[in-house]
């Protein structure tokens, strides 16, 4: 930022820029007007990540013009979560995409190598976990990680969970999706050393009130090293994953 | 109740009985009114168990009133929960009680020989759920049974619990007292093979809302044979836990 | 447990087993890798009872092959709950099943003969809380327990429930079933001097916030002996009622 | 109000009022200003009642100012509700009040002969209950009405209710005063053939959450001519509770 | 009561009925066994009501099939709420019944002259407050009442209210429905001097949460007088309405 | 007022007018009774704008009524908001209206020359919040304001905010509408000097709770000059947004 | 902001100022740096107002280095909210101060001349209410405005608010402050055509949950023109009334 | 563990070791019986870390036995938090320890030399978020990381933040501490491109429920790479910061 702004001083100081030229370029921000929507179109430069688009709550036509918008502007790949089948169906008459019905998630381009510190181990209370589970996993995927699926291991059947102690000690990071109790992110937390981080599910029924159970207790957790994302936030647990798998990569 | 009934009946029917004298018989009901409190002097013998008071909210002398018209009406054992230090204090003034600080439950006569089925084990998650998990571990042994405490086995460090996993596949009846994230009933829950009795404590801060975080946790177990009681509710859990251990000696 | 290990360590003693295959048969667990599950195949030796599978949020096919891989490691029956109607005709086409609609319970083998310490009564407050108070009860047949239905007699017409003393006096254990205010349980847990399980259902409108008027009431239960399970869950407040009831025959 | 109006425009007519005193006259209130207080000195003859001041919140030299503003301007009986003690003391060194510890009223004058329909009943579930029952019951009385007190009868030893069933169902107006699971209301509410007022009290622990438990629970009664009025709030469930048992007296 | 059981003893006593007849006698209770109800046949003379189906839940062949239990045991009038529209046409196949389309209710024979002490005003603030505020009305008229209704007086445009200030004064109960802020009931409660019953409606939208926010201001009303019944729960309203407007009459 | 009913007063001295007379032009309010609703004809006089009809839950038929009332008796614009498409459609067979699909809402008349203070600038953190940031807009437009919509600008990336920073700093007036955790109303608070809207909306998943979270969040802003309205209430932000900027004109 | 960025540029231009004292310029940020707090010394500046500290959690010592800081950078006025008696004392004796003990607001300096449009109306449903109206009052006296206090003026006696009408139809804004049901806001939103401020307060008891019924109830408010602030938060009130109350000033 | 049991087995295969000490061996877990707690000897090897002592609601002698309990096994680092400074002094009596008032940290040894990856910045809204802001900095620091304080940077007057624009964006964790509307940690998101720790604190009034409003803002960032921990969770946010700022060097 500080180089930038000095050049375009120095620019102003030896004559090659004009005051109001200098005025202009220290304003114009990288991203791009759809009026619907702005597109930042530097973000993946700034944050070393492709561009991301919250699918729900778009219709198809505006994903396309985002997309477009994007990929026009240099962006290799473009994550888009939270597409139903039929969105991403018309999207599909409009774009090349890749298209995943667990997760909902469609993408641009291809998965990249992995090439982070270590593996990124998911792990799931039971097999209604799995939708939240998949927006992680496919999400750290996109992101440059390898990642190793542990899917209904919740903590009733604590002998499952033991039987892969190994697979949980070896972890880079470890994201627990789990509905119901949430028990399952403080058993890990107690198992692994590494960050643990905590997805709550809206799997459940009576007093799980949609999630808030599951919230509540990981948030309480007892376990060194637990975080927490919002309920059925795949894409968020998956994303703040990858960045930590990719601490030593980035400096 | 119905053998009182019929003998009424006959004695009418033999005319040594009136029938305004049947009437009044037939209403009368076996609790004696002191104003603030209707003792309830048969439930001893109706439920098999001792009289129970609870102390918070009452002053020393009415407790001393109560247990006096217990005792007087052939109760052998009163337990009083909830009194404090100071109150229990006052109380030994005017009554012979013995009162453990730590679960603040005072009570007249003594510890009787456990006679259950099997042993009961209280499970706590952490050395802050002690005093819950007094309360019903002395509710417990006041009421024949025996008791076997496995403190501080939260399920952050996992291997304190599976250290000690067959105690937890012998016992009766398991009681697990837990804040926080109130994960200990749903890994022992797993483990057991028993009724596992949840009691979810109020310790914890944030997020825990004075126990709401393990009442709902627990409430959502996964696991199969759980049940929860109230918050902070030793007393509760450890009456239940006397009952279910003495099935067999009921019939 | 034990007996296994000593075994192992016998065979390693006297030569007939390796280190690495001893390494290894101390890893292996008794559970099926399926992909999507691990049917815990040892659960029901470990526990005593059939395995159950939770049927919401699954598809037929995975039903099927989760009972399927149930079936051939030898368990004899296998109970799925929350099955719809549809669902049910699915897995039907393809598994020997009996279904019960009001329950939503489907089950494979036939209901044992009862053989539990005593019978377990199931109360309803009203009409609309008998699918639930059917999901306990259909369990507990299919768990070994003669079960007595006495349903619609809520608080508000109490000699409905008066006129049933003597059986609720006779019970091994109650279930109560309630939404809306959710008193049953507190009431029946006065009259009655064996463990009562409080099933808070959803029935209700307005303030009964999908059956947390009832949760609340019954967690607040001035009644001795009473526990609460989770709203709707009949099957878990069935499967407790079993593990009661069959507490003699245990040990 | 009319005659006034009609008063002050027939004045208008024959020229004894001007137009500006009538539009003054129109627009004066019968309240005084007090700078902290605007008393309302024509409510008791507006509602048929003595003036009813609310003392927590409020200076012991406020309530003195207030009550004199009253009793000036012909209010014969004045009630102050929630007084602590030691207020009361304050306050009694300006004023001829007499003051009930239990339920902290204080009142200047004397309790009058009951005149209502018939007899109002005020149920406890226990003995902490009494403070707010005792509230209700001071506020009936002060309003003429003969109570009947029925104190410590909770549901969860339904015979001691029961045997006063007779009282119950003679009542005129019944009050329902408990705290922990509220039930005492919808039993009541199914007894008697009146008009039943529930009082939830904040008393109990844990998931009780200061009444809330108590509180939802009489709101989802599924007892017909059930009412509800604020948690602890005696003094609205007297006052209302005298309202209809003077309804015939009014018209 | 007493009446019967001395008529009860008194045959004992005089030879005419034996001991097991009283005793069988004296335990039978007047309620009809249809499996999944139990109609209260003597609830209408116990009450002095006519009796109350809530239709919600039930189905079209039980809501005629406790029709008929009722009616064939005496009971001239009955009532169904919550009966949407289609059920009611499938209801009017088998039985004679009317229907009002707003408030949902159906009810069996005809209207009755009103015969309380005075008139019920029904409020409302908007006119989405209608189909609560209906069912209230035409529940008692059905029990009674002559029923005045005031709808579309919310507080915003307090003159509207206002401007029928005399027919406020004049009701013998009030039923403020209201919702979004429920402030209608203590305006009111404030202008009557007559029992106010405050029923929230769901009405509103974001922060009102289901009704919950005019609960909370109902339940908090600083005027005196005012009670509160469940959310959108009509019916309660009318019935208790209707009973407090009988006091006189039924003495 | 004071001056209408001092004509009425002179009337009376000058006997133009009776005393019967004048009590019933007192009392006549200028509200036209439809028996659903009660149009109020002079609130546009009183309050200076035109006459809303709150759309969710009405029938076509009682909005074309109530319009064709108000707009007879002489009001030049109606706005009807919360109305669907599908309704919009039938209103406009009656009645001569435009109607905004994404805002939802419809209006008699032309929107009218802007003529406030300044401009209302209308923030949005995301694309899905436009429906409730348009519903301000439109509202405002009708009454007479310049708006400027900004959307798009959430926190997460400040720049985009930042870049029209000069925008925010002109505004007479800013609505700040943002779902999930509702920061922006924080950081444009910080920014501008005057006062902001705050405009919850009920974007977001999980933990949002229905929009619950922004409103928390917006309510507990320690930015000064910050004050919010219910959650999606579009209408309430626009139609205090046109009062305040319209401060100078009324005046 | 533009301006000055213009003039640095035109000084590295004309060589006047070196690249490096540009850069140095375009980063310093004007507030001081006091290690525990960032005062913001040109906010006063940029938002037209006096520098406020928030003193709860402050220490004497802390309020006094800020002040101090903000004095000496040419602030004329600091006002200090939510400051004990205590504190207060202790601060005085550093600097001098004037202090409000009801309203818990401390100020430097002398209150200014009002200015504004009109007049702020201050109103309150009791007296209880006072002290956040207090605090609201006092901020906007402090920002230059009239204030006009009309405290206990609640719902339930309609009268006492009626009687100021005409003060209410005068006003340039109104600030509500009520606690239990909160319904004041919504009626003076009815009489009201300027803005009004609802100032939900932490005033009641049971179900009124620290503020929280009013808070919902003020948010649903279904007149127009209400907007809402946090529980007690008298000074965001006041700040915001008197921004409205200087619109045309401002321009 | 896989290399300790293949030593044990290795040893029962050559002899040295029998099958009984072999079963010994392997049951034998690394933690000490203290009765109240069981200090967890070999968590520090097996995470990596120095042992921790959650202080509250310990007693002085409880932590002191702990400690030494640790220390005698070789634990070089015992960090005790949640300690008052009270407790700090009587444990100062007996153990030699550092204590910092602001986070309420105690420790033994020394601060080591920062190791981790890069810098880690600690960020609050205000100045009365410095506690937990704290706590989590000396635990950051005792687990070997240089640590940054940003303090009283909150979003309302945003230049303050982006005056500092660098340091986030060169920082290597992030922990934003904020309570009231929590907004601090969506802005640092996605101003960073590190991981971000959202630390919500309880500091608030009002509708900020405690640190609720804070916790559901921070859950509900829209920015990416956010996580939370529970409120005023400082060690849980240190802790895992530290963790992730080792990432490289853990492998």
């Amino acid at each position: 930022m500080e180089t930038q702004t000095r050049q375009i001083l120095e620019g102003v100081r030896n004559g090659s820029i004009s005051v109001d030229e200098a005025l202009m370029k220290m304003k114009s921000e990288p991203f791009e007007e759809l009026g619907y929507a702005k597109p930042d179109l530097h973000r993946a430069v700034r944050q070393g990540y492709p561009e991301v688009i919250y699918g729900e709550g778009k219709t198809p036509e505006q994903i396309v013009g985002i997309t477009r918008s994007l990929t026009k502007n240099g962006c290799e790949r473009v994550i888009i979560t939270r597409l139903s089948k039929q969105a991403a169906g018309e999207v599909a008459e409009s774009l090349s995409i890749s298209y995943d019905e667990v997760s909902r998630i469609a993408y641009t381009g291809n998965i990249p190598e992995p090439d982070g510190i270590g593996q990124i181990v998911i792990a799931t209370g039971g097999t209604s976990d799995i939708p939240a589970a998949e927006e992680a996993a496919i999400t750290a995927e996109l992101l440059g990680n390898r990642v190793l699926r542990l899917y209904d291991v919740g903590v009733s059947g604590i002998h499952r969970l033991l039987a892969h102690r190994e697979l949980i000690m070896s972890a880079s990071v470890i994201i627990a999706a789990a509905g119901m109790e949430g028990a399952l992110a403080s058993v890990i937390g107690g198992l692994a050393d590494c960050p643990v981080i905590a997805l709550p599910t809206s799997v459940g029924y009576g007093a799980s009130f949609g999630g808030l159970a599951a919230l509540l207790s990981m948030l309480n957790s007892c376990a060194n090293g637990v975080c927490t994302v919002n309920i059925d936030n795949g894409f968020g647990a998956g994303y703040l994953a990858a960045m930590i798998n990719h601490m030593e990569v980035r400096k």
